[in-house]
């Protein structure tokens, strides 16, 4: 389809002057060439550029001249700092009209919201002459696409990364399959929970070698292994696919149970609550340093009243005692941050919820107030069921928010593999 | 000096592939502009390329045409995939040579660190024909400092962070200041709450227009908008510090209370905290759709002990009747998303823990579960002091954890509001 390249490339470009100015991280970059690689798409540049109508101009026209899809995040919002579309219509000297269709859209729009549509609001309508409009389901600004000479394709996305991911995924992905129909990059992967990434290297060992640029023979693809509080990603990717499985199969046997998912995009929450829906099973929890984070990971997925009831953030003493029954002598004997307390709020958050689990966390998130038996990151976790409750000690490394969000991914873990051993229905 | 524009303005180019397959973030840009903001230098584009000789010559050869300074980092390391040096002598058509003192200082240190000196390790020592090298006190690939016509310059430096900052601080700085001796870029900012984009815009009116490329009239500087959930950050830069502050102090006057900090790394939940302390205050939550997540940002900010002591998770119908005491007659007739469950939610949550504020949020985050007189995104908050308390109706855009995320940021403006109205102690 493309005139000057059998297998596409891609350039993506991300505007806003908060990229470059206050040194924020592009994430729509990353999602951007993940979903690419997954349709077969290399990405060989990434840009930010600031909120200019010349620079951006100029960077979608080198972009354009170079590979055959550009895609550019941001800058088509309504306020005078948006000027993603003045720049594409500069770039390809194409004007810019108000489109009738997207106006009525946001009039409607900003109408159910019970927001004033102004003049500014109406910005988001210019559209560049000849340019397809990509609809945008959760938010306001329209997306654009601009066919250009040789098949090549230049698309115009929000910057508000949960708009910009729907409308790739929903509308932008079919549309580049169609045109470039070869999928010349495959990948597989696990995501592995409770291991570190050093410890995942290490099971997976020379595994790893025919996708490694060893200096030596063909290289058959590429390996990427991505660390994030509490769960190791590994990606394998290749052009030989019954290689790839072959490869993916080994890393299954080698890492085993503590495989979590192979698919890259299912978090660990998603796939506890995907278990205990499939048994038939309920849980509730009690935290005290995570404050809620927890219960707010197990509501994060739709429909999780399926699987959990309710829980108790019991940051106080006085509150563990009061809502929980937490007995204060065991307060006043072990402390807050010990293995009998875990336990009595893990099993009083069972009984008082009925549910068929209690799960519960209580630890210190720092940075103050350690103590030289119980320094910052240790964290007790409590699991209990029918049987009785099991406590755990952990110490976790990282910063506050760090400790917090692995002290809870452990806790899903653990609740994960006592799941796994009770017979589906 | 340069000879086409005023203020010189940079770009920079970070080298390696693993920047764009694998979604690592370049921190060398970050910390790049940084130090280029502080001696008065604009970055206006960031760039990651991968490391093909080609796409870093086309990227090299195009920046050095763009702006007066390009800064590249990466690629300049022995090994066969380290071809930065050769992007550049294509871009610019400078032949390659050995460097005698180059090669002496590699060996040494080779030699020192007990390593053994290759030929791969002597391409180190290849520098295009006219470069100035920067030498590296903390790794062995010397940094290129290339002239290029009108004054421009064209830096490469080495791609490890620590071996990049300490070239950039000891040794370009003062290149560039000598070259361009410019005030530093300084930065003015608000964060405001409950106000969308569009509406910070229109308060702040004409005031930005001195801060904005108007075509008009010389630019004094840069304004970004930036809108997050439940909040918008308004950054203004520029020269000069008399009318920055100006700008500063109209914006506060303009917007008023709707802002709550000036300091932009500061959270909103961190703000009501202070707030809450300076006063005395504490709270509690009541939460359903938000599944926690409230409790989650009241306790992320260390020390949140003091203001925050305990929250109620309760995701089901029973468990609000259970642990919070909401009349089931209440929830048959209203049903649970209502204003007066979230009274209710919010009275028993102030009662039951002693505190002097009970925040509630009830609500349908979806994406399943909304009604014609209930849809998706409708969610009440409702407030409990002493006095009684009061609910609101909300409707919130976006998917199910933007429209929690919204509602969370949105009962934290609400108790901000209300703790401002209290005498601090």
């Amino acid at each position: 389809v493309t005139g000057f390249h059998s297998a596409p490339r891609a350039a993506l470009i991300a505007i806003g002057t908060e990229l470059l100015a206050d040194g924020r991280h592009d994430t729509n970059g990353v999602t951007l060439a993940r979903i690419l690689a997954s349709i077969g798409i290399e990405t060989v540049s990434r840009m930010m550029v600031v909120d200019d109508e010349q620079e951006i101009a100029v960077a979608l026209e080198e972009a354009s001249e170079r590979v055959a899809l550009v895609i550019a995040t941001g800058g088509l919002g309504p306020t005078v700092d948006d000027v993603t579309r003045e720049g594409a219509s500069r770039a390809f000297h194409l004007e810019l009209h108000p489109d009738e269709r997207i106006l009525a859209a946001l009039r409607q729009r900003y109408a159910a919201l019970g927001r004033t549509f102004s003049d500014l609001s109406a910005r988001q309508a210019l559209v560049p002459r000849g340019a397809e409009i990509l609809s945008n389901a959760v938010g306001t600004a329209p997306g654009l696409l601009l066919a250009r000479p040789h098949g090549r394709l230049v698309a115009l996305l929000p910057g508000v990364p949960h708009e910009m991911e729907s409308m790739m995924r929903d509308q932008l992905v079919a549309r580049l399959t169609a045109a470039w129909p070869e999928r010349p990059l495959l990948s597989r992967g696990i995501k592995v929970a409770g291991l570190t990434e050093v410890e995942v290297q290490t099971r997976l060992g020379d595994l790893l070698d025919p996708l490694l640029d060893q200096g030596g023979g063909p290289r058959r693809g590429s390996v990427t292994l991505l660390a994030a509080p509490g769960e190791v990603s590994v990606m394998f990717r290749g052009k030989d696919e019954q290689h790839l499985d072959e490869i993916h199969r080994q890393a299954r046997v080698r890492i085993g149970d503590d495989i979590f998912t192979d698919d890259m995009e299912a978090a660990l929450e998603a796939v506890v609550g995907q278990l205990l829906v499939s048994r038939g099973l309920t849980t509730a929890v009690a935290e005290s340093c995570t404050g809620g984070m927890l219960a707010a990971l197990l509501t994060r997925t739709p429909g999780s009243s399926r699987w959990f009831r309710q829980g108790w953030v019991t940051y106080s003493d006085e509150s563990k005692i009061s809502e929980l029954g937490v007995d204060p002598e065991l307060i006043r004997r072990h402390g807050a941050v010990s293995a009998q307390v875990a336990d009595a709020m893990a099993k009083a958050a069972r009984r008082r919820s009925g549910t068929d689990f209690g799960l519960s966390i209580t630890g210190i998130a720092g940075p103050d107030g350690g103590t030289r038996e119980k320094p910052v990151g240790i964290v007790y976790l409590s699991l209990a069921d029918s049987g009785g409750s099991l406590a755990t000690r952990h110490r976790f490394a990282g910063d506050r928010e760090a400790i917090r969000l692995i002290a809870c991914k452990t806790a899903l873990e653990r609740l994960r593999r006592r799941v796994l051993s009770v017979t589906p229905r």
